[in-house]
């Protein structure tokens, strides 16, 4: 089950930037490409002449997207404009999918199209801001959606997984605090007066500012439908106000995370990092991203494996201690949104 | 779903030549090998001992195929004829298929074997005969049989999926015919004063003839049951009567394709082509069977996508246009001799 | 369907020396490690906060097997003790599994943990026996753990699967005698004056025996539930006796099979040699071992070859022939003790 009306990252423009893209995403098989005046577009990726892949085939001069078996030509509207030979009038139309292209990534709407405003895309603050650098990544996971949104909401787990890098015992020693705000979860903790763990070393030399002290450290887990989650992460300096010390104090990034759902026990997840500091440092964000790369990587064989017991076990419940209140707060919503749209439809 | 009462290539010489070749055709799992007086066998591949494959065993001096586990020991016909210390009378028969080689291959009767008739296995005029050369072979692809059947039958595919080689743009401008000859569908498409591509380019240097004047080019696509397509094609230069110009004035040869159904998505695709000139040039018929090689290799993703796509959307139904008659026509005489054999068992 | 009330191989002690195993064993998902004072302990393999894999984590200081995600701690009965800002109290419990270290191997009860004696584990007599040597392996095969027990209670295969190593013809040309003693089934064959095939003569080499010379050679296979087959095999210079022929005239061992299922359709299977001649000489362990490793896997092909055939043939019956007196007789144990648990629950 999955929330439809909804707009979902579908790949990131490189990857439809020589071909066509066959992508499966909430259990469609979508096409995105270039279409007309270089706009991407996105539709059923299925050739209504003979079942072909649209996505095996090109875009012509005209902005169409050209099926690769017999040549039928169809527009960003899934209307076939063209084919060899034939009067393509009484053509079927394909179904095709709002797609926008924002903050660096293409944007998919699953849902009805009359409620795709493109306004309801998430803003990313961090986006086209000389003072901010983003790197990412796309992972294939196969796990429910939802146990990647339980992953972020609840950091205890960089104790464990991510213990050489990111993780550190004041984590889970260290009581998080959810709230609900509309739709939105907010997970956060602040740990006061703890030497930072490898990562934040490292963030903190590359920011001039010393990593052998004592710093006031801070996780801000945001979750928004469909399935995006926000975290604020940080250091400062002991005893200059922590999240609120200034610039000159503190070391601080934002954790990007849109978890597109492929199948019910699959995603496309698109990570990524993004940081106040050296922005212009190219070779940072190189190095950033390589870490953040290895890093998350270490969740994938948690998270299948977690997934394929949870499978081979249908009877067995699991629990909801505080630490989950995130993942448990952002599942409600999720089952709130996906009953509202049965219940419209 | 497949006719039974028919020949179908199992696998070519070679294929039997080591030892026994385990193979799956129309869902029977089928031991081939060479028996008693060197002929070729066909059995069910299960050992009436354990069920082990038969064809991981090997044959005796005697002709007689012997299971790799425990020796028992089979004749061509299925009965058990010894075993190590056992009596072997009372041992179930295993079915044995008609088989027949021919045209260098290997044919077997899926069906009713009364009426396995060898004079029914389609006569190949490129056999043998010194005018003629031949070279082919095999690929294993995961689609329906008449998937393939529709590609070999709509040509126009060509221009798209073999841009570089044998498509060329007048194929999809030039409408083909298609007529039902008994249980034949021949489609042919004849293009006037078109200039050859790359294939034909080629041809026509090794046949001395000029490759930079306008050809009349001719492809004639033959279906026969059960899934068979033979396809007649040529380019002459242009005026000298197309398909009826006198040798000296063209180069044509013939693409064999014998598909065999493994299950019900998948198959054996025996293909390849017979030339008519220079016939005894080797060098030639290998650098035409590389050719083909990979001008086929382009289909496999198409046709294993377009599989894929169909299966996933049952309730699309799909087009049936001009192009598609020769496999729409191909499937109702498929249809039709199922449902014969279906009514007579 | 698996006897459960019963001691089966899970694994040797190498394989949880770094840390925990996870492996299936008779369809439940496991995981092995050495917990409280080293000793091994054997529990689901399944968090009961999120589900997650406890295989993936690690054992801690206590000896408590840490979750690898968010750090919940488990003793080795199955009951959290501690997991970091949780009152744990509540937890449900994980079931643990009776689980012993013997003879090498690690083994584990999957049935009813009141009926778990240690003392039911079947006696090696080669184990820290200066007099033996002792060397084998494991291997993952996907059949019904009872084809392998019809594999090695029938070693006609030999002649066949092994002809390079153990193989001989006499094999298949001597009867074998079966009987049932108790819940165990033996199946022996004593071949008199035969020439030694190529693993005999290496072996009678290395105990300084004449090795072109006549032997009298014995198979005496034994099957006691759940799966174990102990084989005694040796051969005797031809005239001292054979089976009873003086140590000086003989070179004899027991191979070693105890096959644990994983599923319906998949089994680990522990294989291994215990000789009783130079046991100090451990370049020849490995020697042997290696030999074995190479004899074992030609059954692999064979077994799974055999599986998917049965699977795909449900109305095919197979033969019960006297070669297969074994395996049939082992059955008839194997249901009439599931049938005795079934009963009894």
């Amino acid at each position: 089950m999955f929330i439809k009306n909804a707009w979902y990252v579908a790949c990131t423009p490189d990857e439809i930037d020589a071909k066509p893209l066959g992508r499966m995403i909430c259990g469609e098989r979508i096409v995105f490409y270039r279409g007309e005046g270089n706009k991407v577009a996105a539709l059923a990726d299925f050739c209504p002449h003979r079942g072909a892949a649209l996505s095996l085939g090109f875009v012509n001069d005209h902005g169409h997207l050209v099926c690769g078996y017999h040549g039928l030509e169809m527009n960003c509207k899934g209307q076939t404009v063209q084919m060899p030979g034939q009067r393509v009038r009484g053509f079927p139309q394909n179904r095709s999918f709002p797609v926008e292209e924002r903050y660096g990534f293409i944007w998919v709407w699953t849902g009805q199209e009359g409620q795709a405003d493109p306004n309801k895309i998430p803003h990313q603050v961090w986006y086209e801001n000389p003072d901010w650098a983003f790197g990412g990544g796309l992972y294939h996971i196969k796990c429910d959606y939802r146990l990647m949104v339980d992953n972020l909401m609840d950091l205890t787990h960089e104790t464990y997984v991510h213990s050489s890098s990111i993780g550190q015992s004041e984590i889970d020693e260290t009581p998080c605090k959810t709230i609900v705000e509309g739709q939105s979860v907010v997970t956060s903790r602040f740990m006061e007066g703890v030497m930072p763990p490898p990562f934040w070393k490292h963030a903190l030399r590359s920011h001039q500012l010393a990593d052998d002290v004592k710093v006031d450290r801070w996780q801000i887990c945001r979750f928004s439908p469909p399935s995006n989650v926000m975290i604020e992460v940080g250091v400062a300096h002991q005893g200059y106000g922590g999240y609120d010390a200034p610039d000159s104090k503190k070391v601080y990034s934002i954790v990007v995370d849109f978890i597109t759902p492929e199948s019910e026990s699959s995603i496309h997840y698109f990570w990524g990092m993004a940081r106040k500091f050296r922005s212009q440092d190219k070779a940072l964000t190189a190095a950033i991203r390589d870490g953040q790369a290895k890093i998350f990587a270490e969740d994938q064989e948690v998270l299948e494996r977690q997934q394929e017991n949870i499978q081979a076990n249908p009877d067995r419940s699991l629990l909801k201690l505080n630490i989950d209140m995130g993942g448990v707060q952002a599942r409600k919503i999720i089952d709130q949104l996906i009953d509202g749209e049965q219940a419209a439809s």
